[in-house]
């Protein structure tokens, strides 16, 4: 089992060409690569702007699409895994908003269709009903890499905290959450809500952003994150494009669910997190 | 039903001499009435110095001990409700970290018990085990107060997000957490923690804790603070002796709950959180 894990959190731009996000995605994976990462992870949308209008156009089916062709091919030759964001996924008259995350042999390890859409209305700041187009999924995600248990989560996933307490439950030592908040909701709850997570599950949270375009339907928050599980965030990025990179290290998993051994204390026979995921 | 509730977070000194921290608590209680405080919370261990080697001598019984008597009286003449922070409580042969709540009659309207006692230990910055010598409640504490629900927490009770889920889900409005965080914690914590719980809860948490003294055995972080239930800090103390009155307007709840409506959003065929409390 490995002591640490370089990742690589890409906060890319993306626009309206398909296949020039996928293109600049490949190219975010190999420099990663270069700059020594073991795992790459992008933004939710990363291949189409986010909006319920473009869902339909830009949707692909998994693994046999092109965006997922491309991620499987990207992790074969880097030998990093790939936690590709989120793409509209086409599964019959479906679409869904769908991670895939690709082992170093350019394997599908792990596929996370958003289980909670995005459906908030703040008066005149933000309205947005993922669930006019989208399905939601119905399974939570986990994998290993070299004996790390990372989860993964989308977005709107990450206020469901009942979700990410099974996850940690499972064994997680990482949440990856591809995401793109909002200038309403960013500056609210963006921080807040990674280092909640992390402080509460006592885990590393990794949120990774589309980089802000003013210009877009839907601007992006942006500030792409990483922060360890004492709470405190140990990097980030600002709203432009860059790609953060830094050493998760599961001792510090270990060492702040010793000192502050809350897993162990909780009164199970006063109430308990059950899990009815069919996985 | 109030569509507001002023409400004091009494952040004071607390000493070795008990019948002078009991007759500072009612003098600030008369204070508080006097600036049209409608409820007013005292700390965690508001008569007793914080030390599992403290509890013993300091114990009373509720609601027959010279504390209680004391907490009653002064919201009787005051016509206020009264969160009486904590005190150590001797009931039989056990010692309980408790809460006792007072109605503006002076009658005894609550009593929380510790739920998660504190055991941490941080190499080389805090080590504590309340454990040693209390014994833990096994009861959840809510009660009314002019038709709003109100939750009662304690200190380490704080990050167990369960329980305080399944206060929010019995339909607190607030949840009033008398606490003692100390210089390790403190920092890096404990506003985190308020902020955690409001947002992820969408209500209204007050965080009320001792001044802080330097010469303790135990120095108590202070930062008494009023979050409101967009996770947002709305007062907040620094760390000596003082007041915090705010208003906290119950609207605000239900503007956030209809604005981000994750309690209905819940896949609860997916997860749930169960009580398995006796109340």
């Amino acid at each position: 089992m490995l002591r640490g894990l370089k990742v690589a959190l890409v906060q890319m731009a993306v626009g309206s060409d398909k296949a020039k996000n996928v293109a600049s995605a490949v190219k975010q994976i190999h420099r990663a690569k270069e700059a020594g990462a073991q795992l790459v992870a992008l933004p939710e949308c990363f291949n189409s702007p986010y909006g319920t209008k473009f869902f339909d156009e830009y949707a692909e089916e998994v693994p046999s699409g092109a965006t997922s062709r491309a991620l499987s091919k990207a992790a074969a030759e880097t030998g990093v895994c790939v936690v590709g964001g989120s793409v509209p996924e086409r599964f019959g008259n479906k679409l869904y908003n769908t991670c895939t995350v690709w082992d170093g042999s350019g394997k599908l390890l792990a596929q996370h269709r958003k289980v909670h859409l995005f459906d908030i209305r703040i008066p005149n700041k933000m309205t947005f009903r993922e669930s006019e187009v989208l399905s939601p999924g119905d399974q939570i995600t986990t994998f290993d890499l070299a004996g790390i248990k990372i989860g993964v989560c989308i977005c709107y996933d990450l206020r469901f905290y009942e979700m990410l307490h099974l996850m940690a439950q499972e064994g997680c030592a990482l949440i990856i959450c591809p995401a793109a908040f909002n200038m309403t909701t960013g500056p609210r709850h963006w921080e807040l809500l990674a280092r909640s997570r992390a402080n509460d599950l006592q885990l590393w949270m990794a949120l990774v952003s589309p980089a802000r375009d003013t210009t877009a339907a839907y601007v992006a928050w942006g500030h792409s994150m990483l922060v360890d599980p004492w709470g405190s965030v140990v990097g980030q990025l600002k709203e432009s494009e860059g790609t953060l990179i830094h050493e998760v290290d599961v001792k510090v998993v270990e060492e702040v669910r010793n000192n502050i051994p809350v897993r162990t204390q909780r009164r199970t026979d006063l109430y308990e997190t059950v899990k009815k995921f069919k996985k």
